[in-house]
């Protein structure tokens, strides 16, 4: 095993940024009350529910009650596609999402459509964006809910959520994004992109895991997911995470802030390293070149299997991943990558390599050093 | 206010066990891998959710493949009520459970109810207790589940659980219990109590909010409630809240450790404030005298409203709280108290004293002093 370690797996969870982590230990020494109580200590809780609300909704460019806290990205999809479709007294049920959508939401889809609706899953282009042409086709007088992501885990592509949250609000349809790939990475705003659901993950930006929201748009109707005491207004019964949503919101606002220097530093690193990968041969970028998250690549490498991949990379101290690690260790064919023109073959040989906050130049050299040789190592043993 | 500060409220949220802050102060500065990844690094995430799921099974004497992480107690009932009624193929389904549960049970069975199927709520005996014998006679050929909590949260009183549980057993229904409040507190173990779910939480014994678990005994036919990724083996997928987790077992282990010396002491220092309580007229003990959560007092003190009761207590620095703090703030009447016998007005007329851990026998004379002195003071002006 290598003495260094490089982590360049960003897409599937982020390093707890400083904010979060001064916000998590300085709260777990002391605050405690649950703030359902009505005694005075309770209104500190309270307050720090409020606060971060307040900031999470300013971030985005939403109201304070129009945010809903959860226990992470999933919750807040299955909330949004279940929820909204329990909440229509429609008799005939339609819902459009994609081809490429995040398990969390295709899932739901898959299980909406068997409980008698209707489902059309848009398929992207090559590139992987969905036409907002395409989603306009699919609406019919039946469709409640479009389900689009503002940007793909496993290739990267920044879907045109703004001008499909556009024609959804003309035709009078109601908008979701999982935004969980998204928030805290590219700016997003909920009045200009005409979203009405938003699902947020605290680990994807630097908060802690288990805990996320759901942003709502006043008068949406949806049904919660969860029953009980009536915390959230009743949208999402259960004792508050307090901590880990003020850690969330520190998270975001810190995110947010050093949002675009950042990404500009993060291009750089991407460029070493991409320009290292496409100098070998059959080598393909995935994804769209430009409209891509920042930090983000993603190949298909022919003849070099992405797991054998990803663990020599391991060996080396570089931890990156072939496909999506949102589908807990399944060895599953990629269905983005099927979506998007690759065979499964084609599919089997993806890598990933997301970068992030600690990452330096260094690291960028030393992940297309190592990338290039072992690809070719890879092809040499397998000749 | 006061300068002096006495929680009593435990039965609402206990404060971090310094072995789950130990923890959390740890992890949080190093931890981040994402457990489902499948590079070495991520070999610790996986390791700590391992470690902590068998120390869990342990302590409740199950099989660590049977401990599924959820975001809490209200996530739990409610996976344990629509997961269990939706996998089962019965065309007559029948749902058993009691009119004091707690919400997070009894509105999902009332939207069970809603949705074609059969509920029957058992109602207590005057001091809050559920006959075995009833559970039996209402158990019918299409009963699917039966679910009694183990204590209850606002009158204390234990359930019980292992007599229901062997009944539910001999007849082949599945037995779920709400554990949430009892957990912790009092000895449970699934095999001996023939219990099939469980439902746990671990903000209620020392262990941090937004995390809390499901036992699913093998074999239980029952369906998730979020759809996605696939974690914990498909049965709550949504990325693992490692340090959430890892905390939850740090409390439960010290809690359960400390048990028996713990709850000893927590009833001397209930002996000194019910006594001092007692002394006074026109008041009732409410739920079981003897069979009731350690540290548990509950009262209904005529022509006293709890709401007064518990900002004069504020005023003098101790938290307690009027029924229970699990309704989000919201002014209603307690079902509990109603359940066992008393009109709206007794219902309003109550306090619970929950203590707990850091509380010493100089806060229960402080509380006994200042809870008898109001009692007192409100009665002569409201005269």
């Amino acid at each position: 095993m290598s003495e260094r370690f490089v982590y360049a797996d960003h897409a599937a969870t982020t390093q707890l940024s400083p904010k979060a982590v001064e916000v998590i230990q300085k709260l777990s020494a002391e605050e405690f009350y649950n703030p359902s109580a009505i005694y005075g200590k309770a209104e500190r809780a309270r307050g720090i529910m409020d606060s971060s609300r307040a900031l999470l909704a300013e971030i985005i460019g939403a109201e304070q009650d129009e945010i809903i806290f959860t226990s992470g990205g999933t919750e807040s999809d299955n909330m949004a596609l279940f929820g909204v479709m329990e909440a229509s007294r429609n008799i005939k049920k339609h819902l459009i999402t994609t081809a490429i959508e995040h398990s969390a939401v295709l899932l739901p889809a898959k299980k909406i459509m068997s409980q008698g609706n209707a489902v059309t899953l848009i398929e992207p282009d090559r590139k992987g964006k969905i036409s907002p042409e395409a989603v306009k086709k699919a609406i019919r007088n039946e469709t409640i809910l479009v389900s689009v992501m503002a940007a793909n885990n496993e290739i990267g592509t920044v879907e045109p959520i703004g001008a499909i949250g556009r024609i959804c609000a003309e035709k009078g349809v109601i908008f979701h994004t999982d935004a969980v790939q998204a928030l805290g990475h590219l700016p997003i705003n909920v009045k200009n992109d005409h979203i009405r659901l938003l699902s947020a993950s605290a680990h994807k930006f630097g908060g802690p895991k288990g805990v996320g929201f759901l942003y709502i748009k006043r008068g949406t109707p949806i049904k919660p997911l969860f029953l009980g005491g009536g915390q959230e207004r009743g949208f999402r019964s259960g004792t508050e995470n307090v901590i880990g949503v003020a850690a969330m919101a520190a998270a975001l606002k810190d995110a947010v802030e050093h949002m675009e220097e950042e990404n500009s530093r993060l291009n750089s690193l991407t460029a070493i390293i991409n320009s290292a990968v496409l100098s070998l041969t059959d080598v393909v970028k995935t994804g769209d070149e430009t409209g891509r998250l920042p930090g983000h690549l993603s190949y298909v490498i022919k003849n070099v299997s992405g797991e054998a991949l990803v663990h020599f990379m391991d060996m080396e101290g570089i931890a990156v991943s072939a496909g999506s690690a949102c589908s807990a260790g399944k060895n599953h064919v990629s269905h983005v990558l099927q979506s998007i023109g690759f065979d499964e073959n084609e599919a089997a040989s993806s890598v990933r390599i997301s970068l992030g906050r600690e990452n330096t130049a260094a690291d960028a050299h030393y992940i297309a050093q190592k990338l290039t040789h072992i690809i070719r190592h890879i092809r040499e043993i397998s000749l």
